[in-house]
């Protein structure tokens, strides 16, 4: 297969690359790294990928960012942040990029825990991840010639545990080598319409 | 109580009106009809819209609207007409509205069945009311002096069967009083972060 993985330089993208690189063409993008460099805020920065890229079999997207803030101080558009970068982001390149896919293509978006497990100062990460998971679930039922869209939601990763764990009491941790087997599954296998939790 | 009904005009707003006008002052929002006037989709509005009504123990949100069209063809610009007008115009009444609310008083959001179940052409309707249920589990854990926050989510209204029943095949439809009785448990009860789901 030949895989764009967008946000291959981040803690889970990599190790998204290293395990589908084994057996697969992965192509690697992101905003300031990879052999493509794109904004996924910016229609035009996504379809000039598209085209620079060529036909895939598989897009992974592992890029995008939520404001973290409390909700006492939280202003209509800090909510706006996340609903603009991760939110519309992974969205916009699912929606472009459902027309560069090769018949049976695969989707894979990335969303977290916090979608169903809510803690202080992430209103904005629960919001958009629960609105990425309701997505998945809608535009699996219209995606034509076998395309598939499916979204993988990590706990808290084991390498980011020391800077993030204090806002997650108690959570169990997984390495990101386990987080990326999900997105194999996703992408070698042949389901869709699926949210893979890796902390359940 | 004083309640402050935003969408009072539409079919489940006068409703919640007719519902809660029995036992309390309820004043009655919308953008073109209602004692105020409010664009949701701005702050001025909102802010202004507050300072006019003054204090409130209870804010009820049946406004907002959503894109509906196809996958094949949807453009990002069309997802984001939902994020801009039913996403952020709830949040941002209910992140303005927290501070005007008495002690104990009450944020109630709607979303939808087509958060949980989608339909053709409503990928954007059920991103949207995934992601509002998604912010009321999270802004329940935050929110100080015992405001609490519910969403109603309704199947298709009786009332609206005629025009909106081809688009949910063999869905059960509820009476717009039989949604109300919702958010009077809302508004009267005494939970926080629950999604009143009036069709299971």
């Amino acid at each position: 297969m030949r895989i764009l993985v967008i946000g291959a330089s981040g803690a889970v993208g990599s190790a998204v690359v290293t395990e589908l690189a084994e057996r697969h063409e992965v192509v690697r993008a992101g905003r300031e790294h990879g052999e493509y460099r794109v904004d996924i805020t910016r229609d035009d920065s996504v379809e000039a990928m598209f085209k620079a890229v060529g036909p895939l079999d598989a897009i992974v997207l592992t890029a995008g960012s939520v404001f973290f803030g409390p909700l006492a101080t939280m202003r209509p558009a800090d909510f706006s942040i996340g609903l603009q970068n991760k939110l519309l982001g992974q969205v916009r390149v699912a929606l472009l990029g459902q027309h560069v896919l090769r018949d049976g293509g695969s989707l894979t978006l990335t969303t977290g825990i916090v979608a169903q497990e809510p803690a202080r100062q992430l209103a904005n990460g629960t919001a958009v991840n629960a609105s990425l998971e309701g997505f998945v679930l809608a535009a699996a039922i219209e995606l034509p010639r076998g395309v598939r869209i499916n979204a993988v939601s990590p706990s808290i990763l084991t390498e980011s545990k020391a800077a993030f764990g204090p806002v997650f009491p108690g959570l169990e941790s997984v390495p990101a080598a386990r987080v990326a087997l999900a997105y194999a599954r996703s992408v070698e296998g042949s389901q869709t319409g699926r949210i893979y939790r890796v902390w359940q």
